[in-house]
């Protein structure tokens, strides 16, 4: 049952070449594994280091058949693609597709993915079906405001969410969503934690749980490992071993949970599990220097049946994404001719990256993306208690966050 | 004086696109630089992680200037280019050229590379000029029996060198090497150490000293820190900072050196410099995973005059080259088309690297060349504390080379 792909000579096919595509793509390479990326944005983040970028919509038939010809085994970097011509495309060409389409399929949905981990007994905050604004105003008077809406498909980031605090809020809500959505209750959290789960060849592992810091529904930090109590932290690691039990295919899956402080609110439950991603998440990016083994590296191990690399963390690690913090979009690393002298009229330039780089332990990731947009993750830092210095994970956050916010676009 | 080029934004050239230009590629990519090498071998092993690849000769003057034009910085990673080409190119294209032409021209003859150390008082094994055979046997007169024969340019892993026993033997060696060459005495050492150091924009460092363990002249193993005294690394430390003050221009320098147990031989010195490489060294890939900065984005940033990174050493580590151990050529990584079920004959396949990736700790480095040959490097495998939990060095470099004794072409 494993379809074990050996380096080296080795090419993996990824739809999707943003930040997560050019993070494989960077961890794919030392392993002699080279990339190919499916990507509708011309020279997207991941094109550079990538041997080649196949420009065409995520779900685009023709364009996945296409890359899965090219390559030794298929995966995806983002939910926006589609699962029946990913699945065709592996098995016409004859290459594995992993994770499987079907657990896609499962997640894409949001209403489908908490009926799923519902279903097998795993703790989930209460939710509902919402077709229009009659069912959102059941939803509330079951489950009580304030209730979090949100787009059964597509939404990221933030976008496909809308809190709803009453009833008189239905119409507009349903408007703002603008097609199927699901209603959740807000339960009090104490924390948002993350584990990065790992389905291999016939094993499975998890970092240890890291927690997430949102502002606006976009992550902000993720301090690794989560500042919580072992038991919290064991519990937390249980559930995701559970979830991954649900999840078919090999791959790196993130698993967002919630840590309640309160847990008669859930049925008794510490922890309860907020999202699934499919792929690398956001929330794993400290593995990069945070752990032995990234989770981009333990993806492309996972994919390509491997075995996995180990969980283990190096030492304490906080990660600041970089955020567009402009209010209109515009170029930052245009097309420059040097030889005309020309720049762009409103080209930004980043300030504040030298500090960054004279910080002993801070690591730059910059992802390459060409216009800066509000809100858009442009790049992440990570701050190491190695080079550093800093053991206390509330002193790191603090200098990561100090370190984050002197980068600014002028 | 610092020409700094902050990114986003920024393009490196790279002449030469082997392995140490591959791994330059992979550490330039999160700090958001972008790489086109020029390299003679299509699709060498820098051109699948690079944004683009000249395809010419690494002294070829047209297209040294051609990626002048195309990038903000130049630099090199092999010594066989043409400096005074490289000066030019970057005069006429307004670019910075790191390390300077004249530290190379310096370097790539080892005869005034070692007249320039002498002169500045740093202390080398005695050595003579050898234009023929009658210098030879003059030098081994003078020097004493046995020396090391080198071609002043050119030789790299073991080639241009040969060992000398006797005056008999003088014809033999002139005519092996081919040319103006320089007789060293061999003198007896304890241990080949060797110091990565680094000069920035204004501040130079190093990293602490590996230790290097060859065999046919060719690395087999780095481990770092090295196992010494702590007054020897001190030295070694010294004697490195004196040599970085001999090269002009800014980038990672290889320093080897020689730890002897003898000093009188070496009128009391207990380290000698042996050879400097004015690149990223095969004796620097341990700090890829077992410093808090790797050799190559230092390189990175040293050339473009951003601040170097911390050169702290994260946990002991051992790294061990992976040879080509096959007797004649052949393909490993042939572009086979899937579609017809063909595969070159002569293919080889590497074996025993699953149980290389299923160690903990063990991390695979593989350069993606085409054909296997004896003793060529192809990859190499490092092996850190992290991970293994094996903090004793000797056990670390045991268990190393079992994990490269694995791996095998059939």
């Amino acid at each position: 049952m494993t379809e074990s792909l050996t380096p080296p000579g080795v090419t993996l096919g990824i739809v999707g070449g943003g930040q997560l595509g050019r993070m494989l793509a960077e961890a794919a390479a030392p392993l002699g594994v080279e990339v190919v990326v499916l990507d509708p944005t011309p020279d997207c983040p991941a094109s550079p280091v990538a041997r080649d970028q196949i420009v065409a919509a995520f779900d685009d038939d023709g364009a996945i058949a296409e890359l899965a010809d090219r390559v030794d085994a298929l995966t995806f970097e983002i939910e926006l693609t589609a699962p029946e011509a990913l699945e065709r495309a592996g098995e016409e060409a004859g290459v594995p597709v992993h994770p499987k389409p079907t657990t896609l399929e499962t997640i894409e949905d949001k209403l489908v993915q908490k009926r799923a981990l519902a279903e097998a007994g795993i703790p989930v905050p209460a939710f509902r079906n919402v077709d229009d604004a009659d069912d959102l105003r059941a939803a509330i008077e079951e489950l009580g405001a304030p209730i979090m809406l949100k787009a059964r498909t597509g939404g990221y980031d933030g976008r496909g969410n809308f809190p709803v605090e009453s009833a008189d809020e239905a119409e507009t809500a349903m408007a703002e969503i603008g097609g199927p959505a699901m209603a959740e209750r807000l339960v009090d959290f104490e924390r948002e934690l993350s584990v990065i789960g790992c389905t291999g060849a016939g094993e499975t592992d998890a970092f240890p749980a890291g927690e997430n810091v949102h502002r606006d529904e976009i992550l902000r930090e993720t301090i690794a490992p989560a500042r919580a109590d072992d038991d919290v932290l064991a519990e937390a690691h249980d559930v995701a071993a559970d979830v991954l039990e649900l999840l078919e295919g090999r791959g790196v899956y993130g698993i967002e949970l919630f840590e309640h402080a309160e847990p008669r609110e859930t049925d008794g439950a510490r922890i309860t599990v907020n999202e699934i991603a499919p792929r690398p998440h956001n929330s794993g990016h400290w593995t990069i220097e945070g752990a032995v083994t990234s989770q981009f590296e333990q993806h492309v191990r996972a994919v390509l049946g491997l075995p996995l690399g180990t969980t283990a963390v190096r030492c304490p690690t906080v990660m600041a994404n970089l955020l567009g913090d402009t209010d209109h979009s515009r170029p930052i690393a245009a097309e420059t001719d040097s030889h005309d002298g020309e720049t762009p009229a409103d080209a930004a330039s980043m300030e504040g990256v030298e500090e960054l780089l004279a910080t002993e332990g801070a690591h730059l990731h910059w992802y390459g993306k060409r216009d800066v947009r509000p809100l858009r993750k442009l790049g992440h830092v990570t701050l190491t208690a190695d080079g550093t210095g800093i053991d206390d994970r509330d002193a790191l956050l603090e200098r990561a966050r100090d370190l984050r916010d002197g980068v600014r676009f002028e």
